[in-house]
């Protein structure tokens, strides 16, 4: 048991320097300028802001600051389990649960034990989507990435040939569930781009 | 005036969709692991993850969601303004403040009316560094450089020729002003670093 200030801090630099990886763990998703892949750390970030500016729309009330530390921590298990884009098969579901928990408990594990908890509590949290914060923090991890495709020539919809009913189905259970005035906004989008599309 | 909620999240996506571009924003500062320069967006989610686990050790209690919210909108000014490293001259220091100020309006001003002042008011707070949280969040501002260019090889110190002593001289007043314990650990690493590069 640690409990010398600079053994804590040694182990909470220790985390801070492994997360340095996750900068390296690309997403699906273009940028809007379609210049490259986003990383899942700018993604962090980018879905932090989505959380200060949007909160107002969820459908239960949210603890704002709450949410942003849900999106803060949600992706960082990618370092060790990979990003696993919702278009890809699902048949490794069961799989990708276990490394993702082995790789909370090993990243989060670098931490004070306390803290160690509270970081691995917060990312349960949004996994399990219950809580108004977790609910709401979902609904924003799959807007984003709806509002890039719509604005990147279709990004990862027209790399892997989704078609609008598809978009429909996988993005508005989840956005819906977690603020109706923002999926009522976002299906407009997917409608308008779709739209575009044929006419072209 | 807007008022109706779909206004009001057409404005809030425009602002959003707006940030995307800090992903293109580069630092002098490289990843850990050297492969490229970091950009502002990653900097700024590994920075509020910086704050989530070493509030603690604010000289100066904190309320560490605060923190955080300094540290998300700290550098969305450099979409226009670019980043200019510390080590740079520092002849053109009012330009860059003008150019920011400029930016901040721009930006911010994209959202509804209220909300743009509230992250104007963010961060006008970080940029005067006088409350408790501006002074910690100025604080991890340069921890995190200093602790990638420890491991990185000297990062932007190797490519600059700064000195040890630079390096306390620049780095030093700012991290103590906000935690003299980080600062404790922070100079440890510097001694440690440029200790091992007389002895190579």
């Amino acid at each position: 048991m640690t409990s010398l200030p600079t053994d804590q801090i040694a182990q909470q630099l220790a985390f801070l320097v492994e997360l340095d990886k996750l900068k390296s763990i690309l997403r699906q998703s273009p940028l809007i300028d379609q210049s490259r892949k986003e990383n899942s750390a700018e993604h962090s970030w980018h879905l932090s802001l989505f959380a200060l500016v949007l909160s107002a729309h969820a459908r239960e009330a949210v603890d704002t600051l709450h949410v942003v530390k849900l999106l803060l921590v949600h992706d960082i298990v990618e370092i060790d389990a990979g990003d696993h884009p919702m278009h890809s098969s699902s048949g490794q579901a069961t799989q990708i649960a276990e490394a993702e928990q082995h790789a909370a408990e090993r990243i989060f594990g670098l931490l004070p034990e306390h803290q160690g908890r509270e970081l691995l509590e917060l990312w349960r949290e949004f996994e399990a989507a219950q809580t108004p914060e977790a609910i709401f923090a979902k609904a924003l991890d799959r807007l984003q990435p709806l509002l890039i495709n719509t604005l990147s020539n279709g990004g990862t919809w027209t790399e892997n040939g989704v078609t609008q009913q598809q978009v429909m189905e996988r993005y508005g259970p989840v956005i819906a569930r977690g603020s109706p005035a923002l999926w009522e906004v976002a299906s407009e989008r997917v409608s308008e781009f779709f739209a575009a599309g044929e006419s072209s």
